[in-house]
C-alpha cells in the first residue's frame, strides 16, 4: 500500500502547527505529522525529535481500534512512519471536548483542583474561528447562532460519548486514565457524520492510572518532564496485546 | 391583605445589593426591593429614587401574567409599593439565562455586534458561587459536577423556554423587544420546580421594538441615559390593557 499511495499526485492542502494535509486523489487525504510541539496558541513552540512518528503510531492504533468497534472514522491506514491515509471529509468547524475528570481549562474556569471525577462524561464545544478566539459555546448556540442542525449536534455528541466509552476501556486495560480529549467531525459525501482529525497525546490528557503522572502534552505545556518519555510510555502500553 | 401580612413577624433572612428578603411565617417570604442600582459585581453603585417601586410593580405585573398562563411561580401578591409576598422555595443555585438576540456578555464572548437574532432561543447556565466567580457552565456540568439531577435540569430548561414564549408575546404586544433575561428556580416543599426570584429591567434586556433603544439596566451600566426614564417607559407600556 505504501507503494500505491506514493505514486499518487499529492498536493499540499493545508499546513498547520503540527500537521501537513495533502489531497490524495478525489476523496482521500494524507495527514503528515510534524515534530513540532506548540502550546498556548503557538506562543510556546519547540521541535521534538521522534514526536511525529510516535503520534502517527498512537493515532493509528486508536483509529484502528475505533474502526474495529464500528465507529465511523476517516482513518484508512498508516502509510509511512509519519503519514496517515484518510477519507477527505467536509469538516465541521467545531472542537468537541469530552471530559471524564476536571482538568485543564475546566479546572481554571471552576477554580477547582485538577483530578475531580465527573459523575458522568461531559461534552463541551468550541467554535473554530481564529477571529473570535475559538469561543466555548453551548449546544444551543451551535444551533441558534452557528446554524449547525440539531441532528448533526446530537449525532456528534452521541459519537463523542461512544468514542469515550471505547477509549476509556482501551486505556484502562493499560492502566491509563483518559482524563479528557478533543475530537473533530466532518461529513462524508453521503452526508454522514464521521470522526476526523487526529487523536494523540497532543489532543488528550492521559494520566498513569496509579500514580496520576501526566503522560500527555501537559508535560510540554507546563515543563513537567520530557515529552517523549510520556508519549513513548503511552505507545508501549498501547502496543501490548 | 396588606394588613394581614404586616401583622406577621418578619425576620430578615438576607440582604443583597438590591433586595431584602424576610421570612414570613412557615412557608412564605417578603421580598423588598431597594433603590440601589449596581453593576459589574457591585463595582458601580448608585441610589436611584423610585427604582424600588417601579421594579416591584413591573415584577408583579410579569409574575401575575405568568401565574395566569399556568407557569408555576413563587409570586403571591404585591403587598406594599416595594414589597412582594411569595412562597419560600429551596433555591437552586443556578442563574438561567434565556437569549433571543446576541447581546451583553454573549456579544463579548463571540466578538459580535449586539442585536443579531438567534435562530431559536438559547438557554445558558451560571453556577452561583462567589468564590468561583459564578462560572458559566454547561447542562452536562450541572449534572456531572454540581450534581443537579437530569430531570431538574430538563424541567428548568423547559420552564425557562415556556416563560420566554409568554414574555416575548407579552412584550411584543407593547412593542418591546425582549432580548434576554435571567431566571432563578427553586423547589416547593413537594419538590416541584417553581420559578422564583424576580423579573425586572434589572435582570432583563428590553429594547424598544422599533428604535432598539435600550430601556433596561444597560442604561445604568453604560451611562446610556436616565435609568428611570427607561424603567417608567416599560412600566407604562405594561400597564396598558
Amino acid at each position: 500500500m505504501l507503494f500505491w499511495w506514493s505514486m499518487q499526485a499529492e498536493s499540499l492542502l493545508y499546513e498547520g502547527k503540527v500537521k501537513r494535509i495533502y489531497r490524495l486523489g478525489e476523496s482521500e487525504l494524507i495527514q503528515e505529522f510534524k515534530n513540532s510541539a506548540t502550546a498556548f496558541n503557538g506562543q510556546k513552540k519547540e521541535e521534538i525529535k521522534g514526536k511525529a512518528e510516535v503520534n502517527a503510531k498512537i493515532c493509528s492504533i486508536i483509529f484502528d481500534y475505533l474502526n474495529a468497534q464500528g465507529v465511523p472514522t476517516h482513518f484508512l491506514e498508516l502509510v509511512s512512519p509519519t503519514k496517515i491515509r484518510s477519507l477527505h471529509l467536509e469538516m465541521i468547524p467545531v472542537e468537541v471536548v469530552v471530559r471524564n475528570r476536571v482538568a485543564g481549562s475546566l479546572a481554571k474556569r471552576l477554580k477547582e483542583e485538577e483530578g475531580a471525577k465527573l459523575l458522568r462524561p461531559v461534552v463541551e464545544w468550541f467554535y473554530k474561528d481564529d477571529e473570535q478566539g475559538d469561543p466555548q459555546i453551548s449546544e444551543d448556540l451551535l444551533i441558534a447562532f452557528y446554524q449547525i442542525s440539531p441532528d448533526d449536534v446530537s449525532k456528534m455528541k452521541e459519537l463523542a460519548l461512544e468514542v469515550n466509552r471505547h477509549l476509556t476501556k482501551l486505556f484502562a486495560a493499560r492502566e491509563l486514565d483518559l482524563v479528557d480529549f478533543k475530537l473533530e467531525f466532518g461529513k462524508d459525501p453521503s452526508g454522514r457524520i464521521v470522526l476526523g482529525d487526529e487523536i494523540s497525546p497532543d489532543s488528550c490528557r492521559i494520566w498513569d492510572a496509579k500514580t496520576s503522572e501526566k503522560l500527555d502534552k501537559d508535560r510540554f505545556r507546563y515543563d513537567l518532564g520530557d515529552l517523549m518519555v510520556g508519549y513513548n510510555n503511552i505507545l508501549e502500553r498501547l502496543e501490548k496485546k
